[in-house]
């Protein structure tokens, strides 16, 4: 059996492991797809970021068994003759739960014990005990998203000993979280906020979400996070809210427009905090994606069914 | 029975439970001891914080049987008056644990996914991804103490899934610690550390008990927090650990002289933080303080065993 991956610069310990732990298989580890092309129509299980694939190449794949995208998003991939070919696609879904909650968790130490502050107190080396530093814990947190990053980051918000609201289309009970709504009952949580953690994606229903009256009947005191995407509110009724004091702090990692142009008012607004959409961003990326295959693999062989499988006709 | 308070500025809210809940006894809630004073040789019970007591107030108590104390240091309390007379004492031990396990977990996330620098870069509006966030997940912690303290710290940082190392002078195994070892093994576990946090109290057997050698022997990547007594290493060695780059940050809230002098090289050194031993202070400092006071209030008029109870003799 051959494995070929697409993945540009695997570490040499990963490429050892695969090909100590699985002798009886062939890997050929390309640098990008214009060398991975050659072997394709070798390929048994091909591993790729997922963007590289399309109509042509599935086609001359023609032992193609197994696509492993080791990423989570599916939007270029070439579904339709995946589908007619049979092939079992499985992706790296939940990879980015553990930096993306860490990031959460972080951004709301950050900003409820006043970093900024200090920071700018240490650079005068100006010792002063009066900035509030706030604790997180015994809050509630509202979290606008039920699936695997809004778990894990409701996980950690639960070792503060935080009451944790889920809010989804379904509103569905899971794991972690204390309670969970339906998106049309969003408002009647709103007001139980300390802080607000929108993880959700971007859908037809989730564009444009939250407006004006949301932030209205949010705490003063509160804090909204914003780490899913950037359409879940606009800019303008965002930045209202935050200078009509209607909530306390805004803490943005992704935007309408990206990058942040430079002359967006949130970069010098007092009470937002921008970061560059790095929520995700993982030292630790490529390893867990391998791990992912890893045990993917060890599956694959005994012929057990693989964790993470896409549905062809949903693209999910 | 008669409760005198001289803890200053409580609030209302406050005042109002006791005096509901504990309709049969007396609450007497004074603005210092100098107010306090005049009701002391009423008083069944008295409610400090343990800086304003001596030998004549004792005396002058002379129905005082129980002393409740609202903080954890006990030096100034006339202990050997209050053995004497036979008084009860208790403190509010471990009130603490929760705001300074916050900051050392919101310490480490801030060094760790470099904070300064994208604090930086958001003043600058420059929108820049390549910082790298390492994370805290998976990460060996070494707690120097095992204390209320540490075990919260450590509670948190299983959260967050780390390998967390005790070090005591008795080396006894403690909840939320994976191991436990005595202060003479504390060689052998430093080279594991990707976080040592001290929170050791000062006494004869922690002054200066780290230093040069300790540096050399953990991880170059290493980080080193202490919310502890700033006696626990001598500023000019761990000035030289840094700058030789035998760790790569240190957390500083507490110092040999404090406050920090404005000249010392800790405020400028790249790879040290200093914040103003601002650890153990919270906001909900005398709301979580008079919650020890009530449970310990309903055990005594029951006649049970109190919380946190000090032995005289030996002044903890």
């Amino acid at each position: 059996m051959k494995v070929v991956s697409a993945i540009k610069r695997v570490p040499e310990s990963i490429r050892n492991h695969f090909e100590q732990k699985y002798s009886q298989t062939e890997f050929i580890f390309c640098h990008g797809i214009e060398e991975a092309e050659t072997y394709l129509s070798e390929a048994d299980v091909f591993v790729t970021y997922g963007e590289d694939l399309n109509k042509e190449r599935i086609q001359k794949a023609e032992h193609l068994k197994w696509i492993m995208v080791l990423s989570a998003g599916m939007d270029r991939m070439p579904f339709e003759e995946i589908e007619e070919r049979g092939i079992t696609v499985t992706n790296v879904r939940g990879i980015h739960a553990r930096p993306m909650a860490e990031y959460a968790i972080s951004m709301l130490l950050q900003v409820s014990r006043q970093a900024k502050t200090l920071i700018a107190q240490e650079t005068k080396h100006q010792w002063d005990r009066t900035p509030v530093l706030n604790e997180i814990n015994n809050r509630t947190m509202v979290l606008l998203g039920t699936g695997a990053i809004a778990q894990e980051t409701a996980r950690l918000a639960k070792a503060f000993h935080m009451k944790t609201i889920g809010v989804s289309k379904s509103g569905n009970a899971k794991p972690h979280l204390d309670e969970t709504y339906t998106v049309e009952e969003l408002k009647d949580v709103l007001p139980e906020a300390d802080f607000v953690v929108a993880v959700l994606p971007s859908t037809e229903e989730t564009r444009y979400l939250m407006n004006k009256s949301h932030f209205q009947m949010m705490k003063e005191s509160s804090l909204f996070l914003n780490m899913g995407r950037g359409d879940l509110v606009s800019s303008t009724d965002l930045l209202e809210a935050i200078r009509n004091k209607e909530i306390a702090h805004a803490v943005l990692d992704v935007f309408e427009e990206e990058p942040l142009p430079q002359e967006h008012p949130f970069w010098e607004e007092e009470n937002v905090t921008v970061t560059p959409h790095h929520s995700g961003i993982s030292p630790h990326y490529v390893p867990r994606a391998f791990e992912v295959f890893d045990e993917n693999l060890e599956r694959y062989l005994k012929q057990e069914e693989l964790v993470n499988l896409i549905d062809p006709k949903r693209g999910y």
